[in-house]
Formats: structure tokens, C-alpha cells, sequence
């Protein structure tokens, strides 16, 4: 799916490898500390205004409408940063987020939501 | 979508909210550095490898397959704590990276790929 009425620039749009809904999944990680704080959604315009505006701005899928972070809470994100991956389906914005970022009050959405897991310790079986 | 033929822990599945493919977003993140590397898609099934073989585990969409991060390029992934967010949308995954993470040989899939942005400093508008 293609965009065609945002103001996004037209390099930028050219790169952008959209889902079928128009969108692609937005990184948000903290600049200061590096803690993924997040993941949201963006389209073309969503994305304009991110680059803009200095605040992040994603686009609700359940809703079906654009939200500035933090205007709701006052838990701001500022925009430090904002990067496109290697295929142009992925966004990374760095932030500084005032207060928390999750809407349940923690930090980092996934703070407290560890899933248990095997780790293993490469050196330790000794083949790679 | 909900997935029933899968070995995955049942209280983890019953947590996660798929997109209309059956898939949820991972976030991939050296654990050593905070550096985000890369965003892959998975599965239950990929989940519950990536949970129990210490190797990150995704699900190709284009080749509608799994595929084990550097099965073929030897530059692994070994998995060192997996958090699912408040919502159970996204999978954070930390790991230990061997080598480059991304396909083009730079260290993370969003090295070199900035965008220009607007950057506000909250105390030089004086507003919040």
C-alpha cells in the first residue's frame, strides 16, 4: 500500500515498506538510558508530524486517528532522534519521555513482563 | 487470531494478541549496549523456540517460513531475557549478537539510516 495525500517528503515515503493497513511498527527507546520504552504505529502523516513537530506521533489502529504521546497523560515523549531500518518497514525514534510511558503507569511497557527463557552461554557449549 | 497447534506455554499464549497473520513485532536489542538491532516477526511456535533453545527464533513472511537468526550467516543471536509488553503485542527480545545483525553487514539494521527531524528542548520553550 502505497500513501499518496501526506506531506511527507517524497524520499522519504519512496522508502517506507507499508503494511496493508498503510502502516509501519515505530521503536520508541529512551535516549538517555537506551530502555525500549515501546512500540506504536505510524502512516505517512503520522510519521510528517513526528519529523516536524518534536513530538512523537503515532496512529491508533483501534481508534482510527492520530495521538500525540502525551497529550493525553502529559507524559511527553520529545523527539531526539528518528531513524528508518535497512528494508524501510521498521521506524526508531529516540526520545526523551517525561514520567512514564506505559498507560498502566510503568516505565517501560515491558517493565515487570519478563517471559522465562533458556539462556545459553555460547563459550560455555563451546561452538562457536 | 488465536493459534491452537502450537508447543508454546499456554498461560504465555493466552496473553498474546496476534495481528490478523497469526504474528506479534520482536524488537531485537543487544543486551550490552542497548543498541536496537532489528525488528523480526514471530509466531507461537517461533516465540516458543526463541523461549527454549537460547536462539533467536522468527517467522518469514515472505518465505512463509521460521528461520533461526544466523543459521545461514553464522552471525547468531543468542537470547539473554524475553519480555512480552503490557498489552501482549510486542516481544522484547535482548540478546548477545554475534557480528553484524543485519543483512548488509552493518552492525544494526538502523546504522546510517536517520532521518531529518525537528528537535525541541523542553526547558528552551519553557513550557512543561
Amino acid at each position: 500500500m502505497t500513501s499518496s495525500s501526506s506531506d511527507l517528503d517524497p524520499t522519504i515515503a519512496e522508502r517506507l515498506k507499508r503494511n496493508d493497513a498503510g502502516l509501519v511498527p515505530a521503536i520508541v527507546q529512551e535516549e538517555s538510558t537506551g530502555e525500549v520504552l515501546m512500540l506504536a504505529w505510524m502512516d505517512d502523516t503520522a510519521l510528517h508530524r513526528t519529523l516536524t513537530t518534536g513530538r512523537s506521533t503515532f496512529f491508533s489502529r483501534s481508534r482510527n486517528s492520530y495521538w500525540v504521546k502525551g497529550e493525553q497523560s502529559g507524559n511527553a515523549q520529545w523527539v531526539r532522534e528518528v531513524r528508518l531500518d535497512c528494508d524501510g518497514d521498521t521506524v526508531l525514534l529516540k526520545v526523551h519521555q517525561e514520567g512514564p510511558a506505559c498507560h498502566t503507569g510503568t516505565r517501560s511497557c515491558f517493565d515487570d513482563r519478563r517471559l522465562p527463557a533458556v539462556v545459553i552461554t555460547p563459550g560455555a557449549e563451546g561452538q562457536r
